[in-house]
């Protein structure tokens, strides 16, 4: 069975990251899209040979679809997940799933009462590593988790940005866009729940006023503890301690500010270069379109999982396990498409399919969204925040 | 003015780390050095030909001394610094001042009463790139301090230990002897004090059954925070993220499972060998007497601090400094004598004379130990400690 996908929004997650992925999937075809701008319609319509819409509605009106791919801007996604379940619709929902509980509360009620499937996805959560160490885990060689540790040092902030991107209070900021990515993986690897948090975010620079580092910890419900750094400030890279490949895995050359190097020469405007860099067409479009070839395993900075029996750690393309008899390297447990997004698409053919339920479903995207919540009022409190009850 | 030291405990930091460093310091001379066991004291004295003795209050009656180092097991560190001072004699007394907050009191009335110096040490906060970097903080030109990242990962756990190492109650395990060097580190190098612990300890081998790992994270003064993550299960070792060297500077292989390795295949008693390798004569010993030669700079692991314009880390022979215009390398500040440990006497002697007063002191040694406490504690109940009244 392949799942007939309509994507809607047509932004670097829709077009960019997404759809070459969808469209060589071997379950998966896209047989819509939607935008409200003409141009990225027009274009990406032509390129995958499929009718184009200027909103959901219209394209669930219009074309026989088994699910939708909301990767439209954050603010839209309550809505559009309530409108796709309406229609009986399974979902792809890119991350957060919301920035707000009450939202995620409907959306959680809209899937269940539809009984639709809904994954929250892609994060780097899927990465074929982070699946790699689960099953490790869960094989029981290495005994229980004790201690996860986390970090990423990027340029996040200085990416060229919409002026939305910087602004916390509409989901700019790492809190709501990187951090689920170590968040998810503590969840995805751990398989445990996080029941209480401490948190310390800053704003770094009065020019791009959303949090651009953190450092927490996220205590598990074994006890197990969780450390989560990120600094978005393009000083430091931590891809250095990750054999310097890049997010998506191909090879990367240090550049260190070079980000805000961009920035500071640019002589047209910043959203005009995200547009130039990040759109459908674009440079990263392009190299998406080649699938796996070149790429070595994504990853998400550097994550250390100690272990009653060993301390595991991404390879290049598979898992180090330092082990009580010293190191050996076991390969990735790669999925079925390209990576991430593709396993993104796997996680919701299995449930579709009966193989295996959905993992990161409404109720692991509001419970995500609640952890980035508690990250921030811990850091305004200075307090310890506890979930044990909620 | 040269220091006239005696040396009470002729074990792995008095004999081995210090002694060889100690006597080609300019401004210290060992002339005597006491020991309860006769066979190390009667070999030390021949090597360096001096007087020595069965106990510190012999040596301070037979020898004319201006300071005590009080390398003594930790059960007798306050009793030692009450009799150094009681003679008038300033101290520097190995880490961790002591275990217990009544003792520490005690400590600091007799050195303050007596008007003499006293300096916790040697710990890794000694050394220079510690300074280098705490020099660049104070320079104003990386801005305040917002994040604090340090993790270890070594085989601290196996290497051959007498019993009383491998019990807390006893001063035995990480909290008591590896987290002093990072939260040192950190109090260092931001020049804040800790008002806030959240941490979790585990014990993950019953066979040596005292805290191996540790995820924490600080809280300091200017609302700032550290995290410290270390563990001692011989797995990973994050040397691979600093160059491949070894904490003292020199260069490391990897051998990963190694310290386990042998003490699998020992045939003999672990205190035997960690008398052969780690006593006064051995290969450790032998290798310290060469002071600098083929060391880069030593180090505990990876320290990333986050500053508003930087990014600071530690190279092998200084500091990088990964700005806002790329990354560019500060030569390590180094003392008057080998690293470290010269670094120590070099804060005793300005002290002496008055150039600089001790950082860190009895107070600064209390103040450590009750972080250490803390973890303890905030391990045990899983809540945050507050230190902001104490």
């Amino acid at each position: 069975m392949k799942i007939r996908f309509g994507i809607s929004g047509l932004g670097f997650a829709g077009a960019v990251l997404m759809a070459p992925v969808m469209r060589q999937h071997p379950d998966a075809e896209i047989v819509a899209a939607c935008d409200p701008n003409g141009d990225v319609r027009t274009r990406f319509g032509e390129a995958y040979d499929i009718p184009v819409f200027s909103s959901l509605q219209e394209m669930m009106d219009g074309a026989r679809l088994d699910a939708v791919y909301v990767a439209s801007p954050h603010q839209f996604h309550c809505e559009q997940v309530l409108q796709a379940s309406a229609r009986g619709l399974h979902i792809i929902v890119e991350k957060p799933l919301t920035l707000s509980e009450e939202e995620a509360d409907r959306m959680i009620a809209a899937t269940e009462n539809a009984g639709v499937h809904l994954v929250v996805g892609t994060s780097r959560s899927h990465d074929p590593v982070i699946r790699t160490m689960r099953g490790i885990i869960d094989s029981g060689e290495v005994g229980r988790v004790s201690m996860v540790n986390c970090f990423n040092y990027t340029d996040f902030l200085y990416r060229p940005r919409r002026p939305e991107e910087l602004d916390t209070a509409l989901g700019g900021g790492i809190v709501y866009n990187q951090l689920p990515h170590q968040i998810d993986s503590i969840k995805a690897i751990t398989g445990q729940r996080i029941v209480a948090v401490r948190a310390m975010t800053d704003k770094l620079d009065p020019k791009r006023p959303t949090e651009g580092n953190c450092a927490a910890m996220l205590t598990l419900e074994s006890g197990a503890c969780a450390i989560v750094v990120y600094s978005g400030y393009d000083h430091f890279d931590s891809d250095e301690m990750h054999y310097w490949l890049a997010e998506g895995g191909r090879d990367k050359k240090p550049n260190h500010g070079g980000a805000r190097k961009v920035l500071r020469e640019l002589e047209g405007s910043e959203a005009d270069l995200r547009r130039t860099r990040y759109g459908f067409g674009g440079p990263i479009s392009k190299s998406m379109e080649s699938g796996n070839a070149d790429r070595k395993q994504p990853h998400f900075g550097v994550m250390l999982v100690t272990c009653e029996h060993a301390d595991l750690r991404a390879s290049e393309d598979g898992v180090y396990v330092y082990g009580n008899d010293g190191m050996r390297e076991v390969p990735a447990l790669v999925g079925r498409g390209a990576y991430s997004q593709g396993d993104t698409i796997d996680e919701l053919h299995n449930a579709i399919t009966g193989k295996a339920p959905a993992m990161r479903d409404a109720r692991w995207g509001k419970d995500t969204v609640e952890v980035c919540l508690a990250i921030l009022e811990s850091s305004r409190t200075g307090m310890q925040i506890d979930r044990r009850s909620a």
